[in-house]
């Protein structure tokens, strides 16, 4: 067995995103049921949360999904970093009529702690953004019998986990909705479109290739498919869906987006994220390089954008979304994938009748 | 008739990017001979060597083809501005062993006499790149039989072609070698990749689209008719192209271009364009903000440029390539043409497989 031949299984070869805070295992549940390819959102979860939500898609679904983790770096900022962070968070916090949360004791999950639960869990396949993993850690997966597919946006980042084994890439391009998966290259040298990674990466590296970035729909899928992807990851398209988590004042948003929407900022999480551009991006924009870096800044925003998701206060959440995101639409999970699909099929036939193929 | 009947009786939907600087007549004859349909990068041209071009590829070729003008604006910089210009560019010229140019008496061809020759020359197809032309433009080009393009690198740009009576539009996508065409955002706002650009242009707007940006092969143009492209149009994918007049150390730098290779600069002609990175874009980023616009810029570097061609300098070269320039191959353009068609066949074949359509 391999990646490429339990994508080929798939009978429709749609990877749906892991989206820390949009999603969860309802989703994941019901991508894979409707013959697509389910992922959860580990980031969030700790340690011991994780078994538990991958034996709930096991129990709801023998179809093969994705378990994700974010490779975050072992936060230890001083206590004068973190007053300095908190002061210039100070008046968004007074504008909700909140004080600034006191120096939090840890800035997220133990991710060695996440990593060997997610090995004890043994999903079909684990997939990995934000940074590489140890050679190790791979071996252990794949003893494990999971697949490992590692997120890439640059062609040497795919480089370096097609060099430590990985199982498959996938390709972020830049239209991508969410955080950037950046690891060897800076944030400007990193920003590579789709149709131009996918097609870079697929000449570079001997693996599997999963498309991500600016697909919405059927012609996406297919589009992404005839440049050679093996499946294709599919966030935004995704967060109007029944079994998403998105919240209902980050639906709306979305539903309300004029043109061109999006931006990148790093002032939510210390690490750059395209989402629908607002206040907060806009106002933050000025100082948003001396923000700590994730998942410092990300930990200390926590408290404001749960406090601004209940009062509906969008100009100050994060409401990720990639660039296509005025083309998301909102029905049951499986409805939508399998109207991809057939949209897919269509725009097969409308291309080998253009082609005389 | 129309655009998109023009579209749809090429034998092949592709067309060859104008490039000013690399490709003149010969590529653009040799293109629509193929069956594809070349573009003549007239920007750089003379008003009254416009219609002589036309003429030669009219001669040549009774296949449609396309004219490309940049709408400049009219620079009129006073002398303080340019003596500042001119010493920030002092130390690379003395590094060439030359002194800095005098005060040009012009910064780039009249806009409206080419636009004039060109409504007289009434090619098949008239395309615009850098902003919108006058309404009474449009119709003057209506009324000489030409079809109108205007590229777009956002949403709004392309509805902004569409209210003026544009046939079509060239969705830029932020993969695409060379200068950025973006006109009404500025440059961090108008940086969308093709997969999103054309989906969302597509969506938005009722004309044909074409896409443009990272296509290099038949996989991608078959990518880009799936995603509901009228036409796929490639540029670098055309700089080693035997007919091609990019100069040998260019098309040096781009057969040596190792992983991820472009970036985006002003410094060069004082307008975001991608290329190589080298030397001179590393050196002159710190300033770049400073520096004037497009067409004084570029009038300022020219002979720099051209002096370092001669001596092979690549660093103080503008190198123009898009984000998947390491896919370039060297070939006749007739070649290539149809090499890539027949790679879209097999990709629209192995599409078909895939999803069973």
């Amino acid at each position: 067995m391999s990646l490429q031949a339990l994508f080929d299984d798939l009978p429709i070869p749609i990877i749906q995103a892991p989206m820390a805070g949009a999603t969860f295992d309802a989703l994941a549940i019901a991508v894979s049921r409707a013959g697509a390819l389910g992922s959860l959102a580990a980031a969030g979860a700790a340690p011991d949360e994780i078994g538990p939500a991958v034996d709930s898609i096991r129990t709801a679904t023998d179809r093969p999904f994705a378990v994700n983790l974010l490779v975050a770096p072992r936060a230890a900022p001083d206590a004068a970093e973190l007053d300095a962070a908190l002061a210039r968070l100070a008046p968004w916090y007074a504008e909700l009529g909140l004080e600034p949360p006191a120096h939090p004791n840890r800035f997220s999950h133990d991710f060695d702690a996440q990593l060997a639960a997610l090995v004890a869990a043994a999903p079909p396949i684990a997939s990995f953004a934000f940074d590489t993993i140890p050679p190790d850690a791979v071996d252990a997966l794949h003893r494990a019998g999971s697949y490992v597919i590692g997120t890439a946006n640059t062609v040497a980042e795919a480089r370096a986990w097609a060099e430590l084994g990985a199982d498959g890439i996938c390709a972020q391009g830049m239209e991508a909705g969410g955080h950037r998966g950046n690891f060897l290259a800076e944030i400007d040298d990193s920003l590579i479109g789709t149709m131009a990674l996918v097609a870079t990466i697929r000449a570079a590296v001997n693996l599997p290739v999963i498309a991500a970035g600016g697909i919405m729909d059927g012609r996406g899928v297919a589009a992404a498919l005839a440049l050679g992807a093996s499946a294709v990851q599919m966030g935004t398209a995704f967060l109007l869906a029944d079994e998403a988590i998105t919240n209902a004042p980050w639906r709306q948003a979305i539903v309300q987006a004029g043109d061109d929407p999006t931006r990148l900022t790093r002032a939510f999480s210390g690490r750059y994220a395209r989402g629908l551009e607002n206040r907060f991006m806009r106002e933050m924009r000025a100082i948003e390089d001396e923000l700590p870096a994730y998942p410092v800044q990300n930990r200390l925003t926590q408290p404001l954008r749960a406090a601004a998701e209940k009062s509906g206060e969008t100009g100050l959440m994060s409401l990720w979304a990639g660039q296509a995101v005025t083309l998301a639409e909102a029905a049951p999970a499986g409805d939508l994938v399998r109207r991809w699909w057939a949209e897919a099929q269509a725009a097969a036939r409308a291309l080998s009748a253009r082609t005389g193929a």
